[in-house]
């Protein structure tokens, strides 16, 4: 793999100085075209061997390119707030919206592989990673982002070269430190390595580009070349007509029309709770609640809950219950309308990955991220493909909050289209719940049976071991509430 | 001051009950109300006595209140990301936007408060920070936030009596700490303190509201009914057509078009350097500059440069000569554009604070805050009050980071009318500066005496000891460059 990039590429001044203006004058064109039209981000990845000129590459594209969209970011040691949330987070927050370039040093694969190769980690602790990495890539290509990654390789005799013509000159021998030669001594190791993770994350979607970096003037222009000519072929491509893609078809069984029966349908709503049973209940849950958020242990781990069901379903009460038992230093409620016109820039999970809690704290989700696969589905404001891809992209979501402590309680609240007709009444006749009730909700009603489609699937498809749904049985307020408490309280229970 | 909060205030459960759901269908309708209109945000301080019940008033005010647009923030210990800026980053970073409510537990005043009481800080350190608070809270009220700030008090024999009682009963007596006692030995100490704090920071537009606290049912009523009509007493108000205010002549003989004498005619713009000069003074410079920025000294500040100019003045260029010389992992450009929807929703200075470098780090502006006494009030694109305002806001700005230890550059790149005008005509025959060139700069161009006029107020009114303003004649690209550098590299030195 490497072996191309160790054939002595190299590019003599007065070619450069005569190839650098044009390559910057395309360059800026691009990159203003980019810019105006903010149709989609470019998200570089700059990595290699040390001491290759990862740093000098990416100074060299911000002096030729406008340094006013591409921002390059070091993701050295994360800080607090980043160890505090799952390994991805410092990524998510740093990504460039539409129009802009985002340059990452490293980027997310040096942790694994330092490990890997230092840290005394096994290949399936990489592997496991390097999964992750490219179902990541993967959801940033299907947003339509354009993912280049530069590997600057050096062969073992020039990167010890490198570093001895640094060392000789009194203005960049500072920049070469004992940390630099225990590389070279590690080259042999991180070889194979390196090698293996590019092999297997090299996708046609966010390929790996080998540059060979002993010669500046070379490297250089090539990384400049490839971006140029990436950026211009998406453009390209965006600009003609759509091809009509085979529709792969949506095959469900979770709502089965033959008999009727599916997971909505078996749930029995006429459980119920008598006042007293219901107040003595909610004290008993609040307290457990209460007692389990201000434990020691919970301040490794913290909690996202999540709210979805039929409108009208008693969301806000529910919430309201876990709330009250909760210390309001320390949750949040997010409540999902339309998104900013900066979360419209971004990935669509882009807008829940950034207000995941710290350690020991709580967010709650009203409505979530499950809106591409319930509404969006729904009413068709994405593309099929979209909501169908979504399905995995969440689970790997939940999954990346599972593995670092986060306690994910996911809660459909379910009542018969009967139920909810009554409530829609009362609502329109009680003072301050008027404002409850919206067109909409009469809009959304007359779909019942697309959401009972798209619910069953949801839950068939996202109901994980480590993020379960829990449907709640919501025609009684009061049930609802203590099973939305008690199911809390037992995840965290069981997870403390 | 807290005689009036020690009276016995009592409300017995009947009358609580009845007037409960009173307030909280008032105080839903003025919050769907706020959230639709989305006018103005209502920051809220909730502090006092500990014990008085801050976090039972805030709990209870979220399960009364639609909890989607309140947001509670705790405000303990910073995080390093936000001990690394200005000390009010982080109360900047959760102001509530337009139509949401902002609730700070204890708020800025707890942290000089405690410095004063418990760490032998002296009146004179207390004072500093309420003149600073005074002039926050005041540039908020102008942004048209509305801000109350609760102070709950509680005699000493109440505050013993309430400890008592929660450590009497099982479920309560976890509530109460050491420190909670050690507070009540601090309370006379305490007391004269609060009373001065809120007696200077007691304003029109952002009051303090003592409440008496003992009894909870009174506590949480007032709070309750206190927001409700600041709410929408401020809604009403807005309503009403805009008296015709008294309009403040702005003025200022900072332009004297008695003899057309300015700092910008008076500058030289016949300086120039020879290429041959010019590249070895920015090898000098960039070299000076790259050491500066490596040095350990400099990973206790950092670095805020900022360039405005007329167009066409080589800002640029000049960014890039400087970033040329720095890491591109610890600098970051921000240009400033139109602001997104969740910056409009926020106070003028909100987006530029946001972009605060952490230690160590650069954060370049290419146009800065000055927009607003710039091209906003040039433009008339915000009122004459606004821009009047501003200059106070941007000193204060200025000073906070200078105090946390940012070396703040700002330069104004100055070119004569000829000089732009010979540059137009080249950035339209030129390949790939066309796109720098917009209709907007020829509307620009036809305004020059009113940006001369705002240039000179502007540096007449803000360059400060901490701040200054550097004026760089740049007609001559290689002498603004150099002079650039030069300015950052001494400035760097000086402060270092």
């Amino acid at each position: 793999m490497f072996e191309a990039a160790e054939l002595g590429h190299a590019i003599d001044k007065a070619t450069y100085k005569t190839e650098v203006p044009k390559l910057r004058e395309a360059l800026l064109d691009v990159q203003f075209e980019l810019g105006e039209g903010k149709q989609f981000p470019v998200v570089l990845i700059i990595s290699g061997v040390d001491g290759a000129g990862k740093g000098e590459t990416v100074n060299t594209l911000n002096f030729w390119m406008d340094p006013r969209n591409i921002h390059a970011h070091a993701m050295g040691d994360p800080t607090d707030e980043e160890l505090e949330r799952p390994a991805m987070w410092r990524y998510w927050r740093k990504l460039p919206p539409k129009g802009e370039i985002g340059v990452f040093f490293g980027s997310w694969y040096s942790f694994p592989m330092r490990q890997h190769i230092e840290g005394g980690k096994d290949a399936d602790y990489l592997d496991t990673y390097l999964e992750e990495f490219l179902r990541f890539e993967r959801m940033l290509a299907e947003e339509g982002a354009l993912v280049l990654k530069f590997w600057l390789h050096m062969s073992k005799k020039d990167l010890k070269k490198r570093l001895k013509e640094l060392e000789s000159k009194k203005e960049t021998k500072w920049r070469v430190t004992k940390k630099d030669w225990e590389r070279v001594d590690m080259y042999d190791t991180l070889r194979p390595v390196a090698e293996r993770v590019l092999r297997r994350t090299s996708t046609g979607h966010a390929p790996w580009i080998v540059v060979e970096a002993s010669d500046d003037n070379y490297r250089n222009l090539t990384v400049g070349r490839t971006i140029l000519k990436a950026v211009k072929e998406r453009m390209a491509s965006l600009k003609k007509t759509k091809s009509k893609a085979a529709k792969t078809p949506f095959v469900s069984a979770s709502k089965d029309d033959l008999d009727g029966i599916n997971v909505l349908e078996s749930l029995d709503y006429t459980q119920t709770l008598t006042k007293k049973d219901y107040n003595k209940k909610l004290e008993h849950y609040q307290g457990r609640l209460n007692q389990l958020c201000r434990s020691k242990k919970f301040r490794k781990h913290s909690l996202v809950c999540m709210f979805e069901g039929n409108d009208a379903a008693g969301k806000g009460g529910a919430i309201r219950r876990a709330t009250a038992a909760m210390d309001a230093r320390f949750y949040d409620i997010v409540p999902i309308a339309a998104p900013t016109d900066e979360e419209k820039a971004q990935p669509y999970l882009w807008r829940f990955w950034r207000h995941l809690p710290r350690l020991g704290n709580v967010t709650i989700f009203d409505r979530s991220w499950y809106g591409r696969v319930l509404v969006e589905r729904v009413e068709g404001y994405c593309s099929d493909a979209d909501w169908q891809r979504a399905y995995g992209e969440i689970n790997d979501f939940e999954e990346e909050m599972a593995r670092h402590g986060v306690i994910v309680c996911k809660f459909w609240l379910a009542i018969t289209a009967e139920e909810q007709l009554s409530r829609f009444k009362e609502r329109e006749a009680t003072g301050y719940k008027r404002f409850k009730l919206t067109e909409e909700d009469w809009r959304n009603r007359d779909k019942w049976d697309e959401y009972v489609s798209a619910v069953c699937d949801m839950t068939e498809r996202t109901s994980t071991a480590m993020a379960p749904w829990t449907l709640v049985e919501a025609n009684s307020k009061y049930f609802a509430r203590i099973k939305v408490l008690k199911t809390i309280c037992e995840r965290l229970e069981a997870e403390l």
